[in-house]
């Protein structure tokens, strides 16, 4: 039977897609105890990085909020991939939210909205969250945006 | 009665602020097990931020120190209302500080200073924290300084 | 009797150095239940700190990666200091690996792999761990490289 969590995401229309590899030497999740701990991810479709490039430059608040929200939906793929099933997760407990952003940008928690929004939509009251959110120099493949986070489980 | 925390706070001439609604859709403290984990927290005071800019811009060291100060006191705030009682705190396990900084600025430690000695001030050896203290390209409002944490609690 | 990790960090010739004193007001690592949380580490060496600069800049990605392998080691003194023994580490949950870059640097991950090939390399699968990779405006010392690191413990 699929889990709540599941019949949601079927609603929304959204397939979780197969876990992005590592790009490096890690994994893309790690349970210990009562913790998931997911991997910063970046915005990966099926055909690779969808979007590069900074917000305040090439990238707009808008594309970096779409960015943002793949990056969750990784997240939760990654969340699928350790614990088999999205039922077993109580709380989603922190994001955090990276923005590649030149120097005097100013909207960074409208872009990491993309991510937090969907987790609320996806989980409910166990999607709402801790959160930081940052501009950063740079980030790998040259995404406008990462995100990390750490779950509740049983 | 007022907890030891409280009386600490009493006597350095701090009452702890409503604290500040997050800026997007998440919250600002989530508990997990003996975890509460704080959302980044920024220099908020009554009338809204206090300070804004970069260090090594037109922010002094100083203003920096104050302005973690106040990112640490507004994570006591949050760690109040999620806790209704700060006794419940058994340990600072881990501040993060992300100081918004020109590339060129050496002196970013100094600046996160301004919580870790304020949580060891409050908190006495309960205070006495892991940390990680980086410069970023910029942060939520312009504020010059953002301080996630982590804590033990019972 | 020798743990074996330390046997393998002789086998390596790695004698894991007497853990950097915090450069501020916090400590190396804290204990908390399950969790090992250490503190973020700088590729500081007997003589100080071993290089100084940006990545996409004067540091080059190899001194990019021997520096982070060098906070890995430095996370790993800080490990043992706070546990006496290593054996007690049950898995490296995650590492968050901070890059002083440039804006337009590409190779972040390749980068943190210093360090996330180490701590492969030295508990083995306990070693495969969850990780961010950013790339920052500056970091403390201006070192090129800073590394944090939460493990879990029996």
């Amino acid at each position: 039977m699929a889990s709540e969590i599941e019949l949601r995401l079927q609603k929304m229309g959204i397939e979780l897609p197969k876990p992005a590899a590592p790009v490096a030497n890690y994994v893309g999740a790690v349970v210990a105890g009562s913790l998931l701990v997911v991997s910063g991810q970046l915005p990966i479709g099926p055909d690779g990085i969808t979007i590069k490039g900074k917000l305040g430059g090439g990238v707009s608040e808008a594309q970096g909020k779409d960015a943002a929200r793949l990056c969750a939906i990784n997240i939760l793929a990654q969340a699928k991939a350790a614990l088999g099933d999205l039922s077993r997760i109580k709380r989603c407990i922190r994001l955090g939210g990276f923005v590649n952003a030149v120097p005097d940008y100013q909207t960074i928690p409208q872009v990491i909205n993309g991510a937090s929004d969907f987790m609320v939509e996806v989980l409910g009251d166990a999607g709402r969250h801790a959160r930081y959110a940052i501009g950063v120099a740079q980030l790998p493949l040259d995404a406008p945006v990462e995100v990390e986070a750490m779950f509740e489980i049983s």
